[in-house]
């Protein structure tokens, strides 16, 4: 892990230094994370041939939240539970995307994101820092029932993208089909319609030849 | 207008029959919206060489809804601005993305946008369309608080792009300094403060020549 701290994207073109401190440092940090926009994810776009980008994730989570509230398996918070999907990738701002079947990328992806965390964060005054924390904290938690619908979108989304992809991550030189139910099963932790839905789509796309049935002999 | 629809996206790859009706409808849309990931503003990114498009936009906005929400002049409900926010330009799906300084083009916005919005939100259950259409309804008309609050961000937020970018859209052929107040002023419909640190972004830009302080002559 490197000390090095990111110079903030807004010290190109300093604000005014006559306008409040206090509005200035959320001014940086709302800078600061333009770039999620450039953290570019494995998965194909629907719409376009290209991969996705971090904010166009976050804000498809968001959307997918409102939409499909109705599924959850317990009463949860909407309002909540969409702030929780918008923030849940900033720390990839500075700890990059870990692809969900690179398993040698997950070995330190924790450590790198809490670095990222407290570097990210700490650009916003002391009291929004602790909050912002304390939604990621409780995003990758899972304890909620709001975190659980989170996580869960997570994961339903790329499905939703791979199946109009025909394939798309599912075709990861090495990744099975049991390999994507694997990493897909929490979305049954906030909602067995959305599980029972989401595992149709794998199973389909197993059985049309998308993803891999079984990992080749050694 | 055109009385021509669109074919859905997810009519490329059909879901299977086997999903239940209303989630069918439900992920028919939520693979539609994906479209507003290919709609370019003319916002150029502070993080990235390239254009912003609608979705990394409306997360943006998110963002600033739950980091400035102290700044609003009124007491309001940060999760239900977030949602109009989500959702505000998902018209522009079908109606394509209209300039803020393209006064031509913004003759007929509205009647385009409502048309789209009467294609679009019907992909969805009658009553999450009605809904939709609601919250829409709702951001355009600008009279509730959130509303109000949602509309200044999607005002500031250009205004901190185009300040990181020493100029961007301020420097559109014909628009001055003066346009640029008039276009920006209803963040002072919500916020008092916000809108005192817009202003004075516009006039620091246009005291370093980042925008143009007069019309020329005819």
């Amino acid at each position: 892990m490197s000390d090095e701290r990111h110079t903030p994207l807004a010290d190109r073109t300093p604000f005014p230094d006559d306008i409040d401190e206090r509005l200035r440092a959320q001014l940086t940090f709302l800078v600061e994370v333009d770039q999620l926009k450039t953290v570019l994810r494995q998965s194909p776009l629907a719409a376009a041939d290209r991969r996705e980008n971090d904010a166009e994730h976050s804000w498809h989570l968001a959307m997918m939240v409102v939409v499909l509230a109705e599924h959850s398996d317990r009463p949860f918070d909407v309002g909540h539970t969409v702030q929780l999907v918008l923030l849940h990738d900033l720390v990839e701002i500075y700890a990059g995307d870990t692809p969900l079947y690179d398993s040698a990328a997950g070995v330190d992806q924790r450590a790198r994101e809490v670095a990222a965390a407290d570097e990210l964060f700490t650009l916003l005054p002391a009291d929004q820092a602790q909050r912002m924390r304390a939604l990621w904290d409780e995003f990758e938690e899972r304890r909620t029932p709001e975190a659980r619908f989170a996580k869960a979108m997570d994961r339903l989304q790329p499905l939703l993208l791979n199946w109009m992809a025909r394939g798309g991550t599912w075709r990861t030189p090495g990744v099975t089909a049991d390999d994507v139910r694997a990493r897909k099963a929490v979305i049954g932790d906030a909602s067995a319609s959305l599980w029972e839905a989401g595992r149709r789509l794998i199973d389909e796309g197993e059985a049309r030849g998308w993803s891999r049935s079984a990992e080749p002999e050694a």
